[in-house]
């Protein structure tokens, strides 16, 4: 079949006049190549359909959501069994008291947990809980880490004003003495800590936190009785079975976990050490949604498999692979490639492209061959890719390297990045 | 059957362990009588069941969510097609703009939509937004208005700053010189203007807003070029088929929706005109199952419920009907109630119980005989409650009366409501 966009176009159109800017957040297309489709039709396993009906192996993975495989047929089957009794009611489910023991009994630094929608409910929370702990106000957060789209975090600054980044200080991740700086400026006002599982920023290199570098802040945490907060909303269950710092032997004070944990049913969670729980207690933590059943039945199915199946090796085992691939294509057709951050999230960028244009063709011919790849976020693989979509990956991704040679000489800077440089950071 | 709560103790005390406090939010049961169950197993209809295994007709609707009724078939068959294609994917289905469409054809002042997943979602965007159009930074509240539960307007001041309520200025709710006042407190530097539906306060009376008040607030927003926002979370969808405001003859920039739109699926909007498209354009907003499709789904199900039945004139006649029967009833066990807000979203308080302890005993009593009430927070009713369950629910008040009368002498103050006055508002 060939690869067409008609209806996408047709569906941009109305949707430019009923929704600000045609879409809105890091789903919009507005910084991706033009052929990227705004809308898809369907999902299944590793698949994704688009609204014209272009199949796509995807790597974006809905962002981070789809870690064992779009309707996962356990983990729905489980959703439905409760939709069938009850989500949404006047009071909580029993299933909310066997997710909170089952991750409690899994992330080894938590005693409890409180459950919301979004990644940004649990950051925001984190670091209210660190606040009403420690009775202190500063917050320190690694510059161009994405805690969330709350005013205090959001990379945009549109309508936000400089007090709701009171008492934040920045500091430069995986560098001790950055950190060193950033505690010793907030002195005894020192309340949380954010720390990024790894450096996950986009349009730059991955960076993985050396063990000592992380140790250094769980010495200064305990030193001054800051709270830690490892944010593993994008990471966590990605790259281990526990709290992404478990890698680097540092055992946060608080977690954010959201993304994967009931495998794109809308979930998020803040986890917690005994000493924040009184703390946790004084916060006021709610939402229309957060006690829904449905959400706790999916997320209960989803830990049942991340602790049974092989998912975590599978992806590590198949993003080596393409890791692999990619680089020998790209060798082959006279290009160098910065791939980065763990394989299973991996982030592939391409040398001497400032303006990302390369980056833009390659991606854009890749995913006319049925392979949706990101040209400047970490890309995410999920479990139920098979041996067969990586080759049939593989196999566009040759071809998009081809045409990126044929092309080059033609191409011109990416605008949009323009846009987002004047506007990222404001 | 008999009432019990042998496993809804045994799953509390399971809770306390792994949940700060044992629950969080405005599900907790920590304010309301010890009978209340914190658990429920099962929900149909505008019926309930709790993990004991009794049988409520539900007054409380999951705090707004259940419109038309637990698991509503149309609604539950959308919301299930949908799922079955995808729901949390790498980009948005068409419903999106569906949704969209139809939210702005039904809305007069909308003529875009963002979607979020919190109430406090949607009402953080609308202060962005407004700040974001008019560049400047005073956001006006009522006080005593609830907004969500985020640093800037959580209700409970635990682990926030003051910097976090930098720029807001309060006013009384339908006292016209009391917004004026704000209003020229503000002066040159106001951005927008939060005004409820109604007031709909917990502990207190509820007091509709006269058409004066509301159109006084309008001339000061076109004066000032403030942005008007009707917080309509909580009542969107219950008073009129249209924002709430129009009651009042007065249309908003921006409205802000949740709770019931999709009839328990998690999602909530932000509407607004045509002048505050650019800066809704501008202001970043996402989370991530912003995008999901299968609220959506269920939300465009809604709509069509809400556009071609009778739920609205029907909650509104069993409402009424409530609300005679039980002033008949206060009336001949000799108590005074003062029952305020919409019919078909009562308060029902009784005079000279400034402790709560007639309301928590009524509420207990009623619980037992089988119709969960609330003592202190306004209630809804769903299109799916029956002239049966009406019957049923005036047979269980009349009983819990009679009980009320009998035990009066020996009921002392509520002393969980000592902790909550003690802490509200710090």
């Amino acid at each position: 079949m060939t690869w067409t966009n008609a209806k996408n176009q047709a569906l941009r159109e109305r949707a430019a006049r009923v929704i600000p800017g045609g879409m809105y957040g890091h789903q919009a297309t507005g910084l991706l190549p033009d052929e990227h489709p705004q809308f898809f039709a369907r999902a299944s396993g590793a698949k994704l359909w688009d609204v014209d009906g272009n199949e796509y192996v995807d790597y974006l993975c809905a962002y981070g959501p789809n870690l064992l495989g779009y309707g996962h047929p356990a983990i729905e089957a489980a959703a439905a069994a409760q939709q069938r009794l009850g989500d949404t009611m006047s009071g909580p489910a029993p299933v909310m008291v066997e997710l909170a023991e089952q991750m409690v009994s899994m992330i080894a630094h938590a005693q409890w947990a409180i459950f919301g929608k979004n990644g940004t409910d649990a950051t925001t929370l984190a670091m209210m809980v660190a606040r009403a702990h420690t009775g202190r106000r500063k917050i320190l957060v690694a510059k161009g880490a994405y805690h969330g789209a709350a005013p205090w975090c959001t990379p945009i600054r549109s309508g936000t004003l400089p007090e709701d980044r009171a008492h934040q200080i920045q500091y430069v991740y995986n560098d001790a003495a950055s950190f060193e700086r950033a505690m010793r400026e907030a002195g005894n006002d020192v309340a949380g800590v954010f720390a990024s599982p790894y450096k996950h920023d986009a349009f730059v290199d991955q960076e993985l936190p050396s063990p000592e570098y992380a140790q250094r802040v769980r010495e200064l945490c305990d030193a001054t009785g800051a709270l830690l907060i490892v944010d593993d909303v994008r990471a966590g269950f990605r790259l281990a079975r526990e709290c992404s710092w478990s890698l680097v032997g540092v055992e946060p004070d608080l977690s954010t976990w959201g993304k994967a944990i009931a495998n794109g049913h809308p979930l998020s969670a803040l986890l917690g050490s005994e000493q924040a729980r009184a703390a946790a207690q004084r916060v006021y933590a709610t939402g229309s949604f957060w006690f829904s059943a449905v959400p706790m039945a999916a997320a209960v199915a989803t830990l049942r498999e991340i602790r049974e199946s092989d998912y975590l090796e599978r992806t590590q085992r198949l993003g080596q692979k393409l890791r692999e691939g990619l680089a020998q294509q790209a060798l082959t057709h006279g290009y160098a490639l910065r791939q980065t951050g763990p394989v299973q999230m991996p982030q592939v960028l391409f040398e001497d492209d400032p303006d990302f244009r390369k980056g833009f063709c390659w991606t854009a011919e890749s995913l006319k061959r049925g392979v949706l790849l990101h040209p400047w976020h970490n890309m995410f693989l999920c479990a139920a890719l098979t041996e067969g979509d990586l080759e049939k990956t593989l196999a566009a991704t040759d071809e998009a390297f081809a045409v990126l040679r044929r092309r080059e000489p033609e191409l011109g800077p990416v605008e949009k990045l323009r846009f987002l440089a004047a506007h990222v950071g404001e």
